[in-house]
C-alpha cells in the first residue's frame, strides 16, 4: 500500500471540484474569479444541476484516495441525473480531460472552455454521457446505473466498479431489480460493485422515499437484499467533518470487498454460499456546500437545490453576489494556480494514469477480447437429406401436373428438411460460447430453454450465488449464463458487459422485449453518440434474439402477441439498427454468425423455435443473408428467370415474404397459384434483412432503386406476407417506385388462444388469404372462371381448416405435415 | 363475526378447486371421471399450468374463510402467470361462473365445457385476464399485480385487495418498485393491500431467487419494505396440515389490518406515522398434490412441474394411469352430486352473492362514480385581448405589404397571446380534481411541478405515508396526486385504479414514456379483450399528458429527446388508440375535457409547457378539437377559401402541421410564404387528432376519402410539419389520393444538447426549412429568380439563428419575439 493520502488533500479535492462544478452551472468566462463576476460573466440560460454534485465528487474524491493508497482498478458508474458537472469536474482534475480534450488545457483558457461547454448549445451534456470520460452510464432516463455496474464487473475480476446510485433513481423498477444482481456474480472469476446509495432526500419536487424511511428500517432493506449496509452521515453545518467517516466506510468496504475475493479465490468453488458484499449507505444534504438561503427561503438540503440554488444571477445583483460568496468560499486561489493548473497540493489525489476512473480502459469502449467465430458448417441442417420425400410429389401429381416450369427439376426432394432453428442455433452457439470462455455471456430472463437454446448447456451453466440443491439442472456457481425474470436486468447487464468490451446475445420472448424498449432507445442513443467521440472506441453490437414470437403463441394467448419491438427499433438511426427475419434454421445460422460480427448496432434476430421447413442449404443461406433479400426462384414458376438479371422477367404477381411463418405460407400460397392458377406467373421474394427494404439513401443496407424495381417489378401487384405490423412494410417502402400495389398482410392485432393455423387466419396472413388475394389484385384474373372457383375452394379450405382446430383442438394435419413440391 | 368454518371444509374446497383446475388442463369430456380415463377424454394440446395452481387455490379458499366469517370486502389479484385454471376452478365452485356463463351450469355438461374450453381455439386463456370473473390483472406479462392492487385500493376505504405475487413475477423491475407503494396509501380513506408472496422455489426453469435466501434475509427483505411478514410453509408431504397455520396466519393478517384501520380512522390525521402492513410469505411446493414422481424423476416440488407434469398422457398409458390416480387423488366424489354440482360440504365456504371475489364489482369493469367535468370557458386563454398588439402589424408593414388577401381584416391583432399550455389545463385539472374528491387521481414520477400542473396543490396535496418534514410542501397524510420516480409504478397504480372503476391522469416527460410502452400494451390489449366480455363494463380511458416534449428538451439532451411513444401507441387496435397534439393553451383545454368523458381507450395527449403562442380563441378550439383538423384560413392566403367547401379552392401548397412548436414553425413558414413569394398559395392545416390522417376504414376518426381530398387537396405540394419520427405521418396516410406529394419533416433522430431553435433547425422543421421546401415542391417555383433569391435569403437566416444560438448559448430574439401577422 502506497502511503496514506491526507484528509486535508482530500477536503482539498472535493473543494475544487465543487469549485469547477458550480461554475460549469454559472460561467462563461473569468473561471477562476480572478475579476469582480459580472453579469456578462454568467450564461443566459442556466440549465446546470447542483443538486446531486457535491455528493457525487465527495465519492469521487475518496475513491480516489482509495486508488491512490491501494492501487485499485476501479470504474465509477454515475446514477443521478444531471451528474455531468462532476464527472467532468473530477476528470479535468486528473488530467485526463485534457489529454482527451487538448483544447479544454488545464490553464485558465482551458478552464474558460471547460465551464462554458457545459449545458450550452454545442458543448456537452448535463448528465454522465458517452461524451463523459470515464462512464459506460447516461444519466438521463434512469435506472440502469446498478445493473450496468454488475455488467462491466462480470468476467473483470480485477476492476471494482464503484456505482452512485440516487435515490430518486431507486425508486425506479430496473433500480429495484438489480439489487440482487451479486446472485450472478462469481467472487472467484468476477470483478466487485460497490453500490453506493447517496441519501439526499429529494427529488424534482419531491423527497425520496428511501431517505425517509428509519435508518433501522434501511439497514433491512439492504441485509434483506443480501448486503451488509455502512452508513456515512453528513453535517450540514460541517461538510468538512465528514471526511473522517468517510474514510473510515470507504476502507472498512473495500477491506470486505478484498476478503471476500481472497476468500473465494483461495478456496474450492463456493457456490451457494453467497457473501454479504458491503453497500455504503451515504447521506448528505441535497446541494450541501451550497447557499443555506436565498431570498429567505432554505435552499441547501431541500429540493429547491435540485437545479440551480440562485437562478437570478444574470441580472439579480443580490443573487450575483451571493454566487460569488458561495464560489469563494471553496478558496479557489488556494486549489489552482495562477496559470489555472490544479495546485500541487492536489496531486497526491491524482491516480496513475492507468488507474484514473476517468480514464479507464473499461469505459471507454473497445472490444477487449476479439470474438472466436466457429465455423457454422458443422451445424448447418442438411436440407436435402431425406431421399424418402422424392416420392411425395408423384404422390399428388394428379393434382399438380401442370406445374411443370422448367426449373423443377426431376429427382429433387418435393419437400425440405424440417428444423427447430433455435435448436439448430444452439448447438453452434454452445460451440461459440466455449471459444469465448472470459468474453461471451448469453441472457434470458428464465427463457433459454423455453427458446430451444439448451444446448448451452452442454457447455457451460447458469451461474447462481445462492442455495443450489440436489434438484436443480445446469446451476453452478460459476456459468456464462445467466437467468432472471427480468427484462430489464437481463439487458442492463448485457449492455453494461459490451460496454467494456465484451460480447453477449439476449434471448427473450418477442412480445415481452417491449418491456426494454427504452433501454433499447437509451442505448441506441448512447452507440449513436459514442461514435462521434473520438476516444471511444466501438463496442461489440447489441444483439438479440427473440422467439417464441407472435404466430406461434397462439397457446400463450393474446397477451404473448405483439411483433410491434420491431417498429420501435426501426425508428432509431439507421446506422445502428439492423432487423432480421431468418425464414429458416441454416438462415438463421448465417445470420447469427453476421451480427455476432458487427460492431456499433443493435442487430434484432426474430426466428422460430418450433420444428418448420428448413427451405435453403447452408450455401444458399448465407448467399441470402448477404443479399439481404433473394428471389427464391424454386418457389415460383417464371421459366425466364435469371438470377444475374431479375428485372430480365417480369412475373404476373411476387409473392413477398419476411419472417418464417409468413414465408412458409408465402410458399404455400405460391404453390396453390402454381398449382391452380396455370396462366399465371408468380415469383416469390423472400426477405432476411429488412432495412433493405428502405431506400438506399435512407439506409446502409438499403436497396439502390433499380434493384428494388428488378426484383419487385415496377407495376406488378406485390402480395407481401411479413411477420409483423403491415404498416411498417409501408413505412419502409412508401418512396418505392410499385408501392401502390404492395399489398401487406400481417398481424392486425387479432389474436386469442387459439392454434398456429388460426392466428394467421384471423390475420389473413394464411396461403388461402394470400392466393386470394393474388386473384384480386391480378387485373383480369378475378373475372376468370377458374379463377373464381379457386377463390370459391379455398375461401371453404380456410373456413375448414379453422372449423377442424376448433372441434378437435389442434390444427389439421396440413398445417403440420404439408407437402411442399419444388 | 360469523361462525366459523371448519378447516375440514376449507379442505374439501381445496381439493375440489385443485380437481377442476387439474381437469381442465387434461380434459375434454367425462370431467368427473365417472368412466375409465381414455385417450380422447385428452386433449390433444396440454397447455396448461400446473405449477402455481394449487397455491392459488390454497389462498383463494382461506380467503373466503375470511370472507365467509368476518364479511369482508375482497378481491384477489392474481400474479403468478398462467394461474387461470385456479381462478376458474374458484368462480365456478362460488357459483359466479355459471351465473356470468350460463352454459357453464353447475352440472356435468357444465363441467365439460368448464374443463374443455380450457386453454382450447375458441376458449379461455391459460391466464387470469379480462375473461375471468373477478381479475383485474392480465397474467400473461408478468410484473403487475401489486401495483395494480395498491390502485384498486385506493379511495376504497372498506376493501380489502388481496395480492398473490408469484415469487417469478418478484424478480422483476416494476413488481420490485412496488414494494413500497404503501407509502401512498391512506388507511383513513383508502382500503387495505395484503401481499401474499408465493414461494413455490422455480420458475420456468430456473429456481426463484427469493425462495432461495435464507427466511431470516426474506423477513429483512421484508421488513425493510415496511412490512410485517407473516410465514407459512406447507410440508410437501402433509398437504393437509398446511391448514391450521394457514387460518392463523390469514386471522392475524386480517386482525392487524382492522386494527391499522380502526387506529387510523379514530384518530386525527396521522401522516408520517406509517404503519407495518402485514404481508404472507407462503412457501408450498411448486404442483403440489400432484405427480411426486414421472418416469422416475421427482416433479412436485420441481420446476418440471411448472406446466404439465404428465405430458404423455393421450398415449402412454402408464401416464395417463399416473394422471387418473392423481384425479382421483382428491376423491371428486366426496366433492361433486351425482348432477356435478358443488356438495353442500362446501358451500359454507361459498361467500354470499356480493361477497365473492369472484364477483365483486370491483373486479368487474363499470365507472362507480360519474366524473364532473367543469366548464373550461373561465379557464380559458383570452387570445385577442391585447390591443397592444394591433400596432405590431404596422410596424412591419414595410416588409409584408403584398401580403393582403381579404380574409385579413384591419383592426385585428397582429399576433396571438403567449401562454403555458399545460399552466393554464393545470388550473381547470385543479377544479376538476376538486369537484371529483374520491375519484380522480393525478399521477407523475416526480414531474408534476415539473410539467407545470402545480395548480392542483391548490385544491390537494402529493399522499406520503412517510415522514413528512417542516421543507416539505404539497405533502400530506392524503391527497389525490401520487408521485414516485417509477414510470411503472405509477402507470400501475393508475390502471389498477381505473380498472375499479374510477378516473385519471398520467403525466410524464414525453421521452420516458417509453418506459411503461409495455405496460400500455398489455393495458390496450385488456380493453380490447374485455370490450368483447359480455359482462365486464367500460372503464374510464387511460388518459397520458405528456409535456417536457422532444422540442423543448434542447437543455437536456439527446437523451430526452424521443417522440416514439406516439408509434408505439398507433399500433393498437383502432378502436383503442388517440392521439392528440394541442397546438395551444385553449386547443389543450378542449382536448382534455374530451378525453376525461370518454371510455375503454387510451388517450395520448402532447403539450407544450413553455410559453408559446395561443392561436385560437376558445370556441375555435372547442370547434377544432370537434373537427380534429382543419384549414386555419388566417394564416394562409386564399382569396376564394371556403371554410364549409374547403374543396373549391386549391391553392398552390398546403403546410400541414400536428404538435405545438411544429405549428409554430408552419405558421411562420406560411408567413415567409405569403409575405416574401407574392404569388404563391398556401393554405395552413393544423392536425390535433392524428388518426384523422387515417382512412375511415381504418379507424372510426379517420377523414373519408373526399374530405381528406378536398384538405389536402389531390395533387399540390403538402409540406407537413410534424411533432414526431416523420414516417408516422407516411404510416397514416399512404392510402391518401395525393400521398405521395406529402412531405414529411418531423424529429429525424436529430438531437443534443442545444436549443429550441437549433433542434428544429438540426431536423430540418424550423419555418425557413419548410419555406424553402414549398419552393422545392411547388411545380416552376425554382426557377423563378426571385424564388430563388428567398431560398439564398432563407438559408443565411437560418444559418445565422444557430450561429447566434452558438455563440450566445441562447436563441436569437426572433425565436421567442417573433411577431406573428394574422
Amino acid at each position: 500500500m502506497a502511503p496514506p493520502v491526507s484528509l486535508d488533500t482530500v477536503h482539498a479535492w472535493w473543494r475544487a471540484a465543487n469549485y469547477l462544478s458550480a461554475g460549469q452551472i454559472y460561467l462563461t468566462q473569468d473561471p477562476l474569479l480572478r475579476t469582480e463576476l459580472t453579469r456578462d460573466d454568467i450564461k443566459p440560460r442556466l440549465l446546470g444541476h447542483w443538486g446531486t454534485t457535491p455528493g457525487l465528487n465527495l465519492v469521487y474524491a475518496h475513491l480516489n484516495r482509495i486508488i491512490v493508497e491501494r492501487g485499485t482498478s476501479m470504474i465509477f458508474v454515475c446514477g443521478p441525473g444531471h451528474g455531468g458537472p462532476a464527472m467532468v469536474a473530477n476528470a479535468w482534475l486528473d488530467g485526463t480531460y485534457s489529454e482527451l480534450f487538448p483544447d479544454v488545457g488545464q490553464d485558465v483558457e482551458g478552464l474558460t472552455k471547460l465551464v462554458r461547454q457545459f449545458s450550452f448549445p454545442g458543448g456537452i451534456p448535463s448528465h454522465a454521457a458517452p461524451e463523459t470520460p470515464g462512464s459506460i452510464n447516461e444519466g438521463g432516463e434512469l435506472g440502469y446505473s446498478l445493473m450496468h455496474a454488475y455488467g462491466a464487473a462480470l468476467d473483470n475480476p480485477d476492476l471494482v466498479v464503484a456505482c452512485v446510485i440516487g435515490d430518486g433513481e431507486a425508486e425506479t423498477g430496473p433500480l429495484a431489480a438489480s439489487w440482487r444482481a451479486h446472485a450472478f456474480l462469481n467472487p472467484k472469476t468476477d470483478g466487485a460493485v460497490l453500490p453506493i446509495l447517496h441519501l439526499n432526500g429529494y427529488k424534482i419536487a419531491n423527497p425520496t422515499l428511501l431517505a425517509r424511511i428509519p435508518d433501522e428500517e434501511l439497514a433491512e432493506f439492504f441485509r434483506g437484499h443480501g448486503y451488509e449496509p455502512l452508513f456515512v452521515t453528513g453535517d450540514i453545518d460541517d461538510p468538512e467533518g465528514v471526511h473522517g467517516a468517510m474514510a473510515e466506510t470507504m476502507d472498512a468496504a473495500f477491506d470486505r470487498i478484498r476478503e471476500i475475493q481472497a476468500s473465494a479465490r483461495s478456496g474450492s468453488d463456493n457456490s451457494g454460499d453467497s457473501p454479504r458484499w458491503p453497500a455504503i449507505i451515504m447521506r448528505t444534504p441535497k446541494g450541501w456546500t451550497g447557499p443555506r438561503e436565498v431570498d429567505g427561503v432554505q435552499v441547501e438540503g431541500t429540493y429547491r437545490a435540485h437545479q440551480v440554488p440562485l437562478a437570478g444571477v444574470r441580472d439579480n445583483d443580490k443573487h450575483r453576489e451571493q454566487l460569488e460568496q458561495w464560489l469563494h468560499s471553496y478558496r479557489p486561489d488556494e486549489l489552482f494556480t495562477l496559470e489555472g493548473a490544479p495546485v500541487d497540493d492536489l496531486l497526491p489525489l491524482r491516480p496513475s494514469p492507468k488507474l484514473r476512473m476517468s480514464a479507464s480502459d473499461h469505459a471507454q469502449g473497445g472490444i477487449r477480447a476479439p470474438l472466436m467465430l466457429p465455423d457454422i458448417e458443422p451445424f448447418a441442417v442438411d436440407v436435402f437429406d431425406t431421399g424418402a420425400h422424392t416420392d411425395a410429389k408423384a404422390s399428388t401429381e394428379g393434382e399438380g401436373t401442370a406445374d411443370t416450369p422448367e426449373n423443377r427439376k426431376d429427382g429433387q426432394p418435393s419437400r425440405t428438411a424440417t428444423a427447430e432453428s433455435t435448436k439448430v442455433f444452439a448447438a453452434w452457439l454452445a460451440e461459440t460460447m466455449s471459444q469465448n470462455r472470459d468474453s461471451f455471456r448469453l441472457f434470458g430472463p428464465d427463457e433459454v430453454e423455453s427458446n430451444r437454446l439448451t444446448a448451452v448447456f452442454d457447455v457451460t451453466n447458469r451461474v447462481w450465488r445462492e442455495e443450489i440443491i440436489d434438484l436443480d439442472t445446469h446451476l453452478a456457481g460459476g456459468g456464462q449464463v445467466i437467468e432472471a425474470l427480468s427484462e430489464h436486468l437481463m439487458q442492463g447487464l448485457l449492455e453494461g458487459y459490451l460496454l467494456t468490451g465484451r460480447h453477449g446475445l439476449l434471448t427473450s420472448y418477442e412480445a415481452f422485449i417491449h418491456i426494454v424498449d427504452s433501454m433499447f432507445n437509451q442505448h441506441a442513443k448512447w452507440i449513436e453518440s459514442a461514435d462521434k467521440v473520438s476516444w471511444r472506441r466501438p463496442i461489440a453490437s447489441l444483439n438479440y434474439l427473440l422467439s417464441s414470437h407472435v404466430w406461434r403463441q397462439d397457446h400463450n394467448g393474446f397477451s404473448h402477441q405483439d411483433p410491434g419491438f420491431l417498429n420501435v427499433v426501426v425508428s432509431k438511426q439507421a446506422d445502428v439498427v439492423r432487423v432480421y427475419l431468418p425464414p429458416d434454421a441454416n438462415t438463421l445460422l448465417a445470420t447469427m454468425q453476421h451480427v455476432f460480427d458487427t460492431q456499433n448496432r443493435v442487430n434484432v434476430v426474430v426466428a422460430g423455435k418450433q420444428p418448420e421447413p428448413a427451405w435453403l442449404t447452408l450455401d444458399e443461406a448465407k448467399q441470402h443473408v448477404k443479399a439481404g433479400l433473394g428471389v427464391w426462384p424454386w418457389a415460383g414458376n417464371e421459366r425466364d428467370f435469371d438470377s444475374s438479371d431479375p428485372g430480365k422477367s417480369t412475373p404476373d404477381v411476387v409473392i413477398a415474404c419476411a419472417g418464417d411463418v409468413p414465408t412458409t405460407e408465402a410458399i404455400a400460397a405460391a404453390q396453390l397459384v402454381r398449382e391452380e392458377l396455370l396462366d399465371v406467373t408468380v415469383r416469390l421474394v423472400n426477405i432476411v434483412d429488412l432495412m433493405r427494404l428502405q431506400d438506399a439513401r435512407r439506409h446502409p443496407h438499403g436497396l439502390e432503386e433499380d434493384e428494388f424495381d428488378a426484383i419487385f417489378t415496377a407495376d406488378r401487384p406485390v402480395i407481401f406476407a411479413f411477420h409483423g405490423y403491415p404498416s411498417l412494410i409501408h413505412q419502409l417502402t412508401y418512396k418505392r417506385t410499385n408501392h401502390a400495389n404492395v399489398h401487406v398482410h400481417g398481424f392486425m392485432e387479432r389474436g386469442t388462444t387459439t392454434t398456429p393455423f388460426d392466428m394467421v387466419h384471423l390475420n389473413d396472413l394464411d396461403r388461402y388469404a394470400l392466393a386470394i388475394d393474388v386473384v384480386n389484385r391480378v387485373p383480369g384474373l378475378s373475372d376468370q372462371d377458374a379463377a373464381v372457383q379457386c377463390v370459391d375452394r379455398w375461401q371453404r379450405a380456410r373456413v375448414e381448416a379453422r372449423e377442424y382446430a376448433y372441434t378437435n383442438g389442434e390444427d389439421p394435419a396440413f398445417i403440420t405435415d404439408w407437402e411442399f413440391h419444388r
